[in-house]
């Protein structure tokens, strides 16, 4: 199968867990086989490698989460970058042009775009094979795939197919409706669409032509900015008269809100916390080093991060937005391809951060105009570079840099430091890279 | 008047903002009245001094509680340190002696005994000084306070007068009674018994020598580990005959749990929280630096500190201790003579604080024998001596101590520094003091 994963919309819909750079998909919040957690991301990922080990899989995202998709897959994961936004057609064609153009996948071959979102069985990708071989057959044009519902939601968009066969035409779709046209559609057996669908290239890229002037996948990306914004919706399914569904029955499940997510999760507490006998349905997620006390409640989610702590009614939680939009923007702990960091304290004119970088990483060789930094080594061997000299440090060692000196640390060992920044300005744009002299040899320890 | 304030009970009743090492009476709560937060401990003491400038206040407390009642009063604050818990005979004694033998009263002048922890008006004081002239009256020995009820409570001890009078003599005490039985006292006229009397020192004196064997306050601390356990029920009150109660019709309120701490706040945000419009009596106590987000909550007290965050039904939050008592004991924060200290870290092997010092404050001259440190300063002026080295520091300076060397700072204007731990073993125990071969000069700055 080919397979592009949309791994789109950062939001704070899980706010205090998901913020503007970490995305719902990246949260830990599922037991894998080993019985350790893993996001949507890496469930969705390894569910995919599991059905169909030889899968072309590309990542379909925005720059922003380039580093943390990079944590928690492979480094040679395939992902392709959406220079800016330009809605879901662009970004679609410009994912379909990876395959073909990067991965070299045949125009002919059907090619299958799913949301990385949704927690579902394995059968999920039983059908998504069924869609594949539907839309790989000449006379194909865009196969969708249909959830079968299991209440009449207000949620979800409808698809009306013209038979209750596992393959069926579509005789017209619904937007999301009110609760009696949702029950409506039900009886005239109605199908969630659940955003699943397939196509062969050369039909996108035929459609593509008509709409745009792009030669290639390097010259789409170059031109990508001064692309119109054209949603999939507009430029394919409305002026497409032959569209096909396939029906699945297995479980599926939208964990778009801390309701939804809770309901999903295979346990009541994630992290520290202590929940009285009295509680009812309540679930605690903390990410925070200290012990959660939950006493007397019902059908309440408690969430913690370094960003901010939820506490709510889980059935008042998807009204988040509105409350946790004005916060304060500065984002205080995510995961990157190098390892992570945390915000611990911020004091006047200062800012005291945890970072982690993993065996044979480095951040970038960079400096800032408008702050000092201290470095102290807590754990682990690495090396720094200052000013184009190289030292081997470990634990206990201090590296003092003033506002101006280039400064990077590649890890040999994992390296945990505590980096003390000192300024009238902070602030993350004060960052200006540079190329080391010499690359760093990949001494990765043991 | 001579009062002597009870200052007792660490605890975790309201944790997470009490622990063992802060008591409820030093959590800031309250306005004053400049609109600053002020805790119990500083409400009552300033109450006192209000009412009578020139009373002599002595705290009666245990020697984990000094650093904390220096940090909130005047360092030259009278404070009675009770070597070691002997319960309350022994403990009330030690202050009545520092007020006769170090603060040179009268053994003739009265003395009221109060705790430090209810929420009063002001009239409790005109109340107060109502005993202590009773007191005074040579035909008197114990005189205590009788708080008119509002409501048949099953929490306090009862005193049942002879007589309505504003001042009568007891006919009986009866202990925390059931529902009906606090009816069938309140049909008597009861009062609730809170904990507040006033006598003559001569009066105690001549019972306590006829107990222990002691010369004076001097000879009483050296030898106060070896004094029985004896209650000052059992001493004085189940003994005395003649005991009278003066009546308190005025605000009194017990601020002992979530619930009713929660009542006697004066607004429902003390830090940062958003509190969606569909919650209902809820409150927010947040002394962490990230906000609190509560949705859709009815009748919940959220309180978060260094320590930990609860979340809790405020009818059930007086059952709190039997989930609090086993968490980890490791302090994360406090309020101390010289300043404050804040966990911000604890990693394997290590530990990051920050450390903020009181101009003209230092810390105490010390060594580790199981651990490095590295303080980063991060604002403010200070000394700094290292193995009898002394420095001049400021924000940005950097001081690596290896295990074994001694070391202190002492703030000019307020510091504020980052401490780094680094050892196998990291205890609070692991701690010898120096004296200072030279004192450093008390260069307060501006």
């Amino acid at each position: 199968m080919n397979i592009i994963l949309l791994s789109g919309g950062s939001g704070k819909r899980l706010w205090p867990l998901s913020n503007d750079v970490r995305s719902k998909q990246f949260i830990k919040l599922f037991h894998d086989e080993n019985g350790h957690y893993e996001s949507m991301l890496q469930r969705v990922y390894h569910q995919i490698q599991k059905a169909d080990p030889k899968a072309n899989i590309v990542i379909a995202t925005s720059k922003s989460q380039v580093s943390s998709i990079h944590n928690q897959l492979d480094m040679d994961v395939s992902i392709s970058i959406e220079p800016c936004r330009r809605d879901t057609f662009p970004a679609i064609l410009l994912s379909t042009l990876y395959l073909t153009d990067v991965l070299g996948v045949s125009p002919q071959e059907p090619v299958v775009v799913c949301p990385v979102d949704p927690l579902v069985g394995d059968t999920y990708f039983t059908t998504m094979q069924t869609l594949a071989e539907q839309a790989g057959k000449p006379e194909s044009h865009l196969v969708l795939m249909g959830i079968e519902p299991s209440y009449p939601s207000e949620k979800y968009g409808y698809i009306i197919p013209n038979s209750n066969d596992v393959i069926s035409s579509v005789k017209t779709f619904k937007e999301k409706p009110d609760r009696a046209s949702a029950e409506n559609y039900l009886n005239q057996g109605a199908l969630w669409n659940a955003g699943v669908f397939a196509y062969r290239p050369e039909y996108i890229l035929a459609l593509a032509h008509e709409l745009l002037d792009f030669v290639d996948y390097y010259d789409l990306f170059d031109r990508y900015e001064t692309l119109e914004k054209i949603s999939f919706d507009y430029a394919v399914v409305e002026k497409e008269p032959v569209i096909q569904v396939v029906r699945y029955p297995g479980e599926w499940k939208d964990v778009g809100t801390w309701n939804t997510l809770t309901e999903a999760m295979d346990e009541t507490i994630i992290g520290e916390a202590i929940i009285s006998d009295d509680c009812e349905n309540v679930h605690v997620i903390n990410e925070l080093g200290v012990p959660i006390v939950a006493m007397g409640l019902k059908n309440v989610v408690l969430a913690a991060s370094p960003e901010g702590i939820l506490v709510s009614d889980k059935d008042q939680s998807d009204k988040i937005k509105p409350y946790v939009e004005n916060l304060n923007q500065n984002i205080r702990f995510a995961d990157k391809s190098w390892g992570s960091f945390q915000v611990l304290a911020v004091d006047e004119d200062s800012m005291t951060i945890r970072l982690t970088i993993k065996p044979g990483h480095s951040l970038s060789y960079h400096s800032h105009v408008h702050r000092d930094e201290v470095w102290t080594i807590l754990s682990g061997e690495g090396t720094t570079v200052v000013d184009d000299m190289e030292q081997l440090v470990h634990g206990g060692d201090v590296i003092a840099m003033q506002a101006g000196c280039r400064h990077t640390i590649q890890a040999i060992t994992e390296v945990t430091l505590i980096e003390i920044q000192r300024g009238e300005e902070i602030s993350v744009y004060d960052k200006e890279k540079y190329k080391l002299k010499r690359a760093l040899s990949p001494k990765t320890g043991q």
